[in-house]
């Protein structure tokens, strides 16, 4: 277990300044701050070793911030910690911050004024400076589909590029080679990373991503609807489409039906996430599987755990994608 | 505006009477209590009118218990709080109470707690008796979903039962006579009152409810999909089907589908709640609208136009279902 002193002989400063750092102090300078957060991160110390007794006393409220409790995928998000808090008989605290930076902040400062001392965070919009400093503010605090190297041990996330790449392999095996791609006109990582998925499978098969084969809209059923629309009115050949999450799927395959195109007879659609409906939807949906409440589950152990002041805690991770072929997506024709 | 004197002469008692009441003091009998309460709801009175001033200085956060987050129709509620709360520029927080009097006890005290004037509570497994004591100590507290005589102008529901008769009688009003019905097993309200729906309408038509034809699941996808597969199983002549909710429409449409029976063509669906994907089921689903975010909009004004103290508040209300008939379902054969 990594003590104090540890972490300032592998930062080369005085204990006394790593305790500056940690209180953010004003003397505290730029460069020692630099060095001491490095060495915490890498020894995977906890500025609080001895919170668990506090903890114990204090921590009966676990928070979990989301981007839209509305939407089923954060839904998922929620069941998951609610899950173990349940379990744990602790309450839970949900706390939306709509992918936009006031409001992320709003929420993460609302539920450590409501005194959470375990959290569960997913933002996008906050930089990785300021998520380090809410870390070293909250040692129950963990990410969740982020990966920022400085807070190696706090993050759980997807890799998201490789998953849209499962998907247009998978779609590239079947023959297809007019393959669109109906992405998130969110301004967030996701967003970049499935696209850029798409287009490192296209490249592998030799064939370049087509600019205008790409339609981007509000990440739901309406968007899907939309981006759907569009990429019909350009009257290309398109004979199927990967699409962001599974709810513009839906909506994708709902303009479809209703231009009496066969889906997948026709064009073959792939989703990603796997959520709750996706296997409601007609054609059942083949889509990439998020395991989000699974993770969100880890997530909460996790800073239930770092909560505690303990050292020796589940591994945070990678989750690796994966494709669940259903009846949405078929051999191209020809 | 009604004072504690009006209180006080309505319920033929004095003013230190209804006081001890408002403070819960162990002195007020169960008599002097009952009529106080029965005054306090016939005048609109709020214990706290001049909560005004106290409420703009340290509300800054909204509550919200529903069942449970992260199905789709709680998640609309949630949206429809939320929504008011960001025009306000209010924090919000969200607790679960799983249908189950010790949690949603646990999340109505929790959001109590975490100083939430105003509060809108979806509770299904508290009494009358429980909620209005809540209602007394916490003047900006609002039920949704429920309607409790003594707390006129603090409830805002549906007419269930309604909405279920609404649905039977637009199948019967199609030719259908051998309709059965896919029910909830949660012990609450809403699953009996629809139940009970279903029968008034074939009541109506002269046909008795066969017990046969009534199956009842987890009001889930899943619970849809067992429930379907029992009601198959019987062997029983079936053509239409009302379902609890749109969850339980969408496994039961995708049993049917499995099993070569073509909907509406053979078998016609109905749902409840008109969740977000209802028109993304393939038929687009027909059902009955629960304007749920509109309706947890209204909750929510109404909570902070209570927590400030305002007598002249908006109406609290027993809204309408209404029919939204997509294509699911169609005219009996033969």
């Amino acid at each position: 277990m990594s003590t104090i002193k540890d972490v300032a002989r592998l930062a080369k400063v005085s204990v006394a300044t790593v305790s500056r750092v940690m209180n953010d102090s004003p003397k505290a300078s730029a460069a020692s701050r630099k060095v001491v957060l490095q060495a915490m991160a890498e020894l995977g110390y906890t500025p609080n070793a001895n919170a668990r007794a506090l903890v114990n006393r204090t921590c009966d409220t676990m928070g979990v911030v989301v981007n839209d409790v509305a939407d089923p995928f954060f839904g998922a998000l929620v069941k998951g910690v609610c899950t173990v808090a349940v379990e744990q008989g602790l309450h839970l605290l949900v706390g939306n911050g709509f992918h936009n930076a006031e409001q992320e902040r709003g929420a993460i400062e609302l539920l450590i004024g409501k005194r959470c001392e375990a959290l569960v965070v997913h933002s996008k919009a906050l930089s990785d400076e300021e998520l380090i400093d809410y870390a070293l503010r909250v040692p129950g605090m963990v990410l969740i589909n982020r990966d920022i190297p400085a807070l190696k041990g706090r993050c759980i996330s997807l890799d998201n590029r490789l998953g849209a790449a499962t998907a247009t392999r998978h779609l590239l095996g079947l023959g297809h080679r007019h393959i669109a791609f109906i992405g998130s006109d969110h301004a967030i990582e996701d967003a970049s990373s499935r696209l850029q998925g798409y287009r490192d499978a296209l490249a592998e098969a030799g064939a370049a991503a087509d600019a205008e084969r790409v339609e981007c809209g509000t990440p739901n059923e309406e968007g899907g609807e939309h981006a759907m629309l569009n990429l019909l009115a350009k009257g290309l050949p398109i004979t199927a489409v990967v699409a962001y999450n599974d709810a513009m799927a839906a909506g994708a395959i709902s303009v479809l039906a209703d231009n009496g195109l066969k889906v997948p007879e026709e064009v073959s659609v792939v989703g990603f996430d796997d959520i709750i409906y996706a296997r409601y939807l007609r054609p059942k949906l083949s889509t990439i599987r998020y395991p989000i409440e699974l993770m969100a589950s880890q997530a909460a152990k996790l800073a239930l755990q770092l909560a505690a002041g303990e050292t020796q805690t589940l591994q945070s991770r990678i989750y690796a994608p994966t494709l669940i072929n259903r009846h949405s997506a078929a051999p191209a024709r020809d």
